[in-house]
């Protein structure tokens, strides 16, 4: 393990971290609140970052192992360093609390303990809904866009923080594939900020909701979410960028390049356009009686995007809905987004292939000396990568019970429990029962909390980054 | 697909199916009951049976995929049959309930849509319990033990009804194998109806019980189940005949053998019983405020076999208890029995296996040029069984999750929908919610008691005899 190594890339993330919270300072600036709990947050990340840039690697090679262990050290310290702002200004006055609502953010879950939002400082607001943002296409990513790194070094980093089965390369060197997922991140924020200001919205509103839907995170800056604002306008926006950011970014750097026909031949972008299709028709059909056809169709678009997505605003309570739409909103927050998007759950292609490879293995079994195989966009899936599904969904089944039980000291009932297990591990936000559009997470003992801080993290980046921080093994010296 | 085959083999379960149901027969001869509904099945029976024999098979060659769809067909024939007595008695009046129960009953569930048992006809009754040991050790498994098969076939039908992972031949021939399973089996319930009758229960009583307690299925003759008899000694009976059909039978077969220390040293065994004691030891210390001490020991005990086994016996409303406890208990009706036992659920070695590769598989991530073996009873376990395990896995989530949804258009709340499909899919019988062990599955409607019906064959059968049977292929002409 080259310890050296990894301090090193920790060392760069902190400061990028600390030039991040430059901006929420500015919003304190422009609304004349007090720049102290950004301002040291600023100096003690800094120098926390600047401490570690002292060490020196006699090597720069690294290999999975590293870059898993960078990826989840870094994760791990932004969000102890980012919940400081919210200690200070007295926010958040919990530390835990702080460290919930500061994971919560960075994962782009969204789920919240804060019972009056609207009481938040500005600037704290805006740190909380920017949370998001960084940690929607991710810190490390960003990095590579910035500094120059090797292309082997650093995809061994991409592989840890880009959610999905496979990470594909855009372009041969890792470095131009960071900047080209930040652009279009970045493009699409700003035009989606625009529209909402279009809408009505401030510039500040507007941009907050950006960032959340960007990540695909959540988090409003009312306590009633979305429903404050009442308009389908703003709700078609938002529902519309969340179908984007939802879509495997890749899709869009084809259509950059001109590639359209590849990118709209996308299986997973079918399924996920029909899952869409379907799911709003299924709401259309069981909620019409209550809003009309209209309005079933409205709210229908903006949970199933919400669900799907993983971002988890809220407009209607779908708690009240008949039971086998909260079925169907489960099995979407199982789900999640694309892979390569900035939307959590298993991603979909991974569904697919395990679907699929499940199927193969039926017809193994039936047949042992038929040939089943596993195909994708019309090319074969290899056994290493359908493995690789296997043990995944394995590991996350495994933390979403293990989740489940440890919650379950709190006492509540059994759909609380497995829905906030699902909905930390997925980076959805809201659930069934105690936690759905109307709940809240605060109702958790501290100890729940932090079970469910590491789960978001353990959802987020896919398991391993934040596992082998775990395994002894990582912290021996051989 | 040898189609004429699979009808010879399936004509001989009928005739066997016809034999069996003398039984109730001679019960209701006993009792002075009508034997119609029985002399009507058995003539029933035994005529489609017979029909089929006169199918004379022009090569006796079986493969896997005959072998699965035997098993299926028989499964589902004797499903279909064994119902009859209960409409024909008018002790079950309608069909899908009648269904339901039948299917409950050979599935070893022990899920019940009756709402007074007591008022059922005696030998109504008898039949019910029957079907649990019927089902428990498997009917095909009975025809090879009765009829002499060549062994290869034979394995392929033992391979299909005999639930784990891997099915080990105890002997090199599938036949005696198959003797030596009913062999143990049958001295198991004898011995146990001896203890019941001990304990002051009637001979009728103590035999369904033994039954029940065989097959690991969990109907009983009273409405308030096993609590109707209020005794410690019936309790810690059964508990412990739980424990022992829980177990792998091929542990017994090298017992008898002689070879003691071969038995005692399974991995699984010393999971399996570190489990009850760990389990049981969570369970007084979260209710003996309850209950006291010793009777938070006697519940413990009783509810932790009833569950692991998949039997689903009842004496607490443990859906009273503190929720971690209940969550637990859903821990429970995942694993479920030994592989090679009577038990239900994934199975224990299943689960150790799925573990220790996701675990493996993380070394793989982590470190790929590390060589990371999975390994059980200090052998190295093959990668084909691993994956197998994984395949089945998912398998049984896409079928618990779809069986969720389905059930869930009769309005019922999350946790029922999901404890219930749960519950069918690992023949345990109670779940949380509405369907706890005060609770009943006539709650749902027809559409959701025929999808779970199916869901318990799914799960008896481990998927894919019964899969074999919906995939068009099967049934079409080359």
């Amino acid at each position: 393990m080259n310890y050296r190594m990894i301090a090193f890339i920790l060392g760069r993330v902190l400061l990028i971290l600390a030039a991040l919270l430059l901006l929420p300072l500015i919003a304190a600036l422009v609304f004349a609140e007090s720049v102290l709990p950004f301002a040291v947050t600023i100096l003690l990340t800094a120098a926390v970052g600047g401490a570690l840039l002292l060490v020196k690697p006699r090597t720069r090679e690294i290999y999975a192992r590293e870059g898993f262990a960078c990826v989840g050290l870094s994760w791990l310290s932004m969000s102890l360093l980012g919940c400081v702002p919210f200690l200070i200004s007295g926010d958040i006055p919990c530390f835990v609390d702080a460290f919930f609502e500061t994971v919560s953010g960075f994962t782009t879950t969204g789920a919240s303990i804060l019972n009056d939002i609207e009481s938040l400082s500005r600037s704290g607001l805006f740190w909380r809904s920017f949370t998001h943002w960084i940690g929607g296409m991710g810190v490390l990513v960003f990095l590579m866009a910035v500094l120059p790194m090797s292309g082997e070094r650093s995809m061994h980093i991409m592989r840890a923080e880009v959610p999905g089965p496979t990470v594909g390369k855009l372009v041969p060197r890792a470095r131009q594939t960071a900047r080209i997922l930040y652009l279009i991140y970045t493009v699409f924020t700003v035009v989606e900020t625009v529209l909402l200001m279009l809408g009505g919205m401030s510039f500040y509103e507007a941009l907050l909701h950006a960032f959340a839907t960007a990540g695909t995170g959540g988090f409003s800056t009312r306590n009633a979410s979305i429903a404050a604002f009442d308009s389908v306008y703003v709700e078609t926006v938002i529902g519309v960028f969340l179908v984007l950011f939802g879509t495997n970014f890749n899709l869009f750097y084809l259509i950059l390049i001109g590639r359209v026909r590849e990118a709209l031949s996308s299986e997973e972008l079918h399924r996920y356009l029909e899952i869409i299709a379907v799911c709003v028709g299924l709401i259309v059909l069981g909620t019409h009686g209550m809003y009309g056809a209209a309005g079933a169709l409205r709210n229908g678009f903006f949970v199933v995007m919400s669900t799907l997505s993983t971002a988890g605003f809220c407009t209607v309570d779908y708690t009240l809905w008949p039971s086998w739409l909260q079925t169907m909103i489960v099995l979407l927050m199982f789900v999640g987004g694309c892979a390569g998007s900035t939307g959590g759950g298993l991603k979909l292609s991974r569904v697919m292939l395990l679907v699929r490879t499940a199927w193969a293995d039926v017809g193994r079994v039936i047949s042992p000396r038929r040939v089943s195989r596993v195909q994708m966009d019309g090319r074969r899936v290899t056994a290493e990568t359908t493995g690789a599904v296997y043990s995944y969904v394995a590991l996350v089944m495994l933390i979403l019970l293990g989740c489940t039980a440890l919650i379950s000291f709190d006492g509540f009932d059994f759909a609380t429990n497995f829905t906030a297990a699902l909905s930390c591990i997925s980076n959805v936000g809201p659930g069934l029962g105690l936690i759905g559009p109307s709940g809240n997470f605060a109702i958790f003992s501290p100890f729940s909390k932090l079970v469910m801080a590491f789960t978001m993290l353990f959802g987020r980046l896919e398991v391993y980054a934040m596992l082998i921080l775990f395994i002894p093994s990582t912290w021996r010296r051989r």
